[in-house]
């Protein structure tokens, strides 16, 4: 929603960082690692999340998720049905989630007996990046089936995050898109510096690379 | 982006509505049909747009369409490879086109000789809604990869939409997606009132009717 009411001078990312900042401050004295998973929608989030905390679970780690959507609960309920423990977080009308709707869903979990938190916001490949949540970790999925040009047109996503994952590669032949493109693109938008990670989250391959990565 | 900037009472979208209504105006004066296309990311708006461009051309029209991206001529550039005249209508940062940034791009039409203008909204499945644009229709796209939760998800577009399109139908199957499902929420939602079109542009299958609905 993007209605601006005034009457004051505010600087809403400034504020956002603020919170997310205490939002990592409260993570960290709990000891719990946090990561969020930023994407469009349809590229594979959910399932990679559940995956995820699949792995997470057998290494005896509790794990508990913030299911964040414009509305409804769709991925609540099929992170549950997978064992995962989920709050939901709908933004009502907003194309991203906030530090502070972040802090309000804490509230929901019991910090004391969680060890990791896996935040997955609204599909949405833009709006998301400006507003960090006080994660250790700030992760992008896209997936095969968006074309190959989701670098090149949405640098501010892939700059803002720390680790980009290229997701749906089993079905990539079948869309027609040659993953080495996207790669390559994300390779030169980070100075030669970063690798993008490939999976299929759905066929389970390349999952057990990503938990190494994230340090999970 | 969501910085507020302040000082006056400003409404963004009454002032969007303002300019949307004098795009519609200028538009109807020069006898141009226009669509807007909006939906996430990989949906298969562009593709879209270069079939029903192609069928239009065939049929005498002259046609031009506005290409809108965060950043990058992607978009514009296969337009103009299939001989579809096309703007690049970047917004730099912002998550949507609105009415002021499709004023500006139509300077760079000849309104005189153009009979239709095939407008593709950002990749984005949520904040386009809120800004009308002056389009005669405004058209969702979205596809079987993104999964079947979209309405559900997403009220707002599909209620903000005049028509709307599932695309990727011939590879639902592959992405594990029963496209009735879809259909069926969008049912719902519109109160038994509408039906969601489905194709696959790639496979050139659906794209007929879709011009008879959109009355091209």
């Amino acid at each position: 929603m993007h209605i601006v009411q005034v009457g004051m001078e505010y600087d809403v990312l400034k504020e956002n960082n603020k919170i997310a900042n205490s939002n990592y401050r409260l993570l960290k004295e709990n000891g719990i690692k946090t990561i969020e998973f930023m994407g469009s929608i349809g590229s594979g989030k959910t399932t990679l999340i559940i995956k995820l905390a699949e792995r997470m679970r057998k290494k005896g780690l509790e794990v508990c998720a913030i299911a964040g959507d414009v509305t409804g609960d769709d991925d609540q309920r099929r992170m549950r049905e997978s064992g995962l423990e989920a709050v939901n977080c709908n933004t009502g009308h907003e194309c991203h989630l906030d530090a502070n709707l972040v802090r309000k869903s804490l509230k929901d979990i019991d910090l004391d007996r969680c060890d990791a938190i896996l935040i997955e916001n609204v599909g949405n490949l833009v709006c998301p990046a400006d507003f960090p949540l006080g994660a250790d970790y700030r992760v992008v999925v896209i997936s095969t089936t968006e074309g190959d040009d989701m670098v090149r047109k949405h640098h501010d996503i892939f700059l803002h995050s720390d680790v980009a994952i290229l997701n749906k590669v089993d079905i990539a032949d079948a869309v027609g898109v040659d993953p080495s493109v996207i790669v390559e693109d994300y390779r030169r938008l980070t100075g030669g510096l970063k690798t993008m990670y490939m999976c299929s989250a759905r066929a389970e391959e390349g999952i057990d690379e990503i938990m190494s990565v994230l340090r999970l």
